[in-house]
Order: C-alpha cells, then sequence, then structure tokens
C-alpha cells in the first residue's frame, strides 16, 4: 500500500509551521508546493489534517483542516527504565522496536554495573521521532536522560512496578507476563549488561517494586527491555 | 555473573575438536591452555563437559567427559519464514533476537515485492551460531536459503501455519496470539517492506495458512517478525 507520510509537528496547534527538519523534508524530499495537503501529529495523541500554506525548505507554514485524536493502542501508561547498553546502535535499535510496539516512557538507568555511564538522548529522541512516524502513531515515547538508580527509585510513581533481573535461584521468581494488569501504569526496570547489584534489587524491592523474570532465555539488555515492552504491550492491548 | 563460555562444535561427538574459528577462539582469545576444561554443544540439544587435549589455535582435540540434554526452553517447533529487508542490518539483528528469545528455524521467502532478492547466508548462520552460544542455549535454529513463496507453500508442513499480513480491513484478522496453540509445529509467513500481494495470500490460504494480525501498531517487517517469534514462543512457553 501507499503509506502517507506523517510529519511530527510538537508545537501544533499554537504554532502553524513544520519544524525546520520536516519543512526540509517535505519541501527538498518529497517536493510538496503550496496547497499540498499533509497529515501532521503533536506527538501528544492528536492528528491534524493540514494544508501546506508555503512550501519553503526553511517554513512551511500551515493550516489546520481538521483534527482527530489518535488511538492509543493499548490501555494503560508502560514506562521502560533500562541501563543503555555500552554499544549505542543496541540502544538506538531498542528504541526504534519499542516504540513500533508500543510504549510511553524511556528512561536511562546509571546503575553500579553500567558500562555506559553518559548517553547522548539528542540521537535516541530523533530515532523515536522517526519511529513514531514510520508506525503512523499520534503518541510519542517520552526519552529522560540517564538517571541514577537510587534518584529514580526515590521518584514517587503510582501503578505496578517491576524490577527484572537475574540474582535469584532459577525459576523461583514469577513471570512478568502472568503479574502485568491488562491497564493502569506500568514501570519495568532493566539491568545492565552485568545486572543489577543485589544492594540495587534490595533498594527497587524497598521502593515497591517486585523482582520478575523475563523466561527462562538468556536474553542481553536490550532484548531483555524490549521483551519487556512487547509483554506489557500484549498485556494492555485493546480489543 | 561470570559468563562460561559456550563453544559451538557441531561435529561433537563424531568428531572430537573444535572447529578452526572456535579453536583460534580459545587459544588466541580466551587464552586456553591444555587441560582446560571447556562446555560445548552441537546445537542440536547437546552439552557436552570438555576437556581440551591440544590447545593449538588451528586444532584443539577433545576429550568428552560428560554430556547432558540442553532444555529447549519451549514446547514446540517454531518455524518463521519472512521476506528479508533491503536492509540487511535489520535481517542480522532479526537473526540474533529472534535466537536469543528462541525458536527453531529461518527461512528467507522471496516474494514479489521484495525489495532484496538475494541473501548471504553465511552471515546470518554465523550471527545464529553467535547468538545461540550467548544465550546458551543447546538448540541452533536452523536457517534456509531465500526460496520462492510458491515453492515454500508447494512444501508439506504439519501444524499450525500462519500469514501476517495487511490487506485486510482493520480489525477483521484475527490476532496469532489468540490462534497460537500451547504446543506443536508452528509455521509463520511475514512478508516483504511492501507486504504480501493479494495473490501470495490466496495461494497461502489455499495452502492452509490462516491468514492473522500481528495487533494494531503498524511494524516494520523486522519487527513484525520478531514480534511473531515472541508471541509464538510465549504461547510455547514451559513452566
Amino acid at each position: 500500500m501507499k503509506e502517507i507520510h506523517l510529519f511530527y509537528a510538537p508545537e501544533l496547534p499554537d504554532r502553524l509551521a513544520l519544524p525546520d527538519d520536516e519543512a526540509g523534508h517535505a519541501v527538498r524530499v518529497l517536493r510538496m508546493k503550496d496547497g499540498a495537503p499533509l497529515l501532521a501529529t503533536d506527538g501528544r495523541g492528536t492528528f491534524y489534517e493540514c494544508t501546506l500554506l508555503s512550501a519553503s525548505p526553511k517554513h512551511c507554514a500551515l493550516q489546520i483542516e481538521r483534527s482527530f485524536p489518535g488511538d492509543h493502542l493499548w490501555q494503560g501508561h508502560i514506562h521502560l527504565a533500562v541501563a543503555p547498553t555500552k554499544n549505542m546502535d543496541r540502544i538506538e535499535w531498542l528504541a526504534e522496536k519499542a516504540t513500533e510496539i508500543g510504549f510511553d516512557e524511556l528512561t536511562f538507568l546509571l546503575c553500579k554495573n553500567s558500562e555506559r555511564k553518559v548517553i547522548k538522548t539528542e540521537r535516541v529522541e530523533k530515532i523515536v521521532v522517526s519511529a513514531t512516524k514510520q508506525s503512523h502513531k499520534a503518541h510519542k515515547p517520552e526519552v529522560h536522560e540517564l538517571t541514577r538508580i537510587a534518584d529514580f527509585l526515590r521518584q514517587p510513581r503510582t501503578g505496578n512496578k517491576y524490577i527484572a533481573h537475574c540474582l535469584a535461584e532459577e525459576g523461583t521468581l514469577p513471570f512478568l507476563f502472568h503479574l502485568l494488569p491488562a491497564d493502569g501504569e506500568v514501570t519495568m526496570l532493566i539491568g545492565p549488561e552485568g545486572d543489577f547489584t543485589p544492594e540495587e534489587v534490595a533498594m527497587a524491592e524497598a521502593a515497591g517494586y517486585q523482582s520478575v523474570s523475563l523466561g527462562r532465555s538468556r536474553l542481553r539488555t536490550e532484548t531483555a527491555a524490549l521483551v519487556a515492552v512487547q509483554l506489557a504491550n500484549l498485556k494492555q492491548q485493546k480489543g
């Protein structure tokens, strides 16, 4: 099928224009002309059918013809907090795939065993935006800066909270999928290559996070994170 | 936790040696010496605890001390048949992630809308081998050469057969997860970037493949394929 291109214009409806990079794409790549119809989203749940008033690669003024809510395809709010991997490519594909499958928030955790202690979130944000557009979603996941796990655990959070790790005897931890709620807020912590430390797990449990398993397969950090998102999205999928 | 390295020696137990590349890795990278204990798998379900008899980067002779079956972590047999994407990286990560999560067979399909009409499976095989070792599995997924979809559909296959596509009216196709059996053989077809053609879907349905949806999120080919594997693995997961 022919894809209609979705533009990301987070300042809609207040600012009736495409962001610069989107304007360049519209005019230089898609060769759109004045009067062309286009579909945009604010990334906060609304689609806008617009008319392109001025097709300049520097500035594309828009007129909104119609706006309508985009479906949030899963019931609740899915927050993934993961220690970034040493290799950035792995984090980038995680961000792309989790966005395609569908989740709401991504926080990068700084843990004791983290191999990566700094992360540029600009590039991850770009990938999340393009995956949101590519999968035609009106909800763009929010990307947060690297946060020390102790600080993250101190942040007040409602809903169900889980920490996945391999520190317990195999088969003793409950399987995440069986515990996940069909609705509501879910926060899931995934550790670094070297896993969480026993102290971090104890700290999380004290903060109301339940220790869980992601199944018996041994997964890399980014795979575990994507599986967690997929399980939560599946459990909360709308009919 | 400290990882014990798993070696892949498909000729065990007949040939009591590591393949050349594994021998080089053992001696040059891991600096293993004569008499060192090592763990290997034949990739067909068996682990072997061995002793390294001669540590040469060209040839590592082994003595088997003990062999034991490796758990097949899911009940049935999961076969993914997917049209390779234009971008090889996407296929390679799919192969790695599907292997980590757990499946049994990977066939590349040549379809009418395939953007990639040739594929070197040697590199995919290497990635599958390393993911099998990295995730400590004794079962290595089998990788098949590119096969024309008409030929694939002609191959006799037992078990449940599905074709995922977006040609039907949204919401009219059953969701794969609800149909998947908890045991037995499962074959799942995932189309190219341009999706299957109506003719290909009709051909598949005539061959006993049921049309299914992977949910309401719009997924790239490689993401759809990984989601399908994850759903099948989840449905067939052992307690």
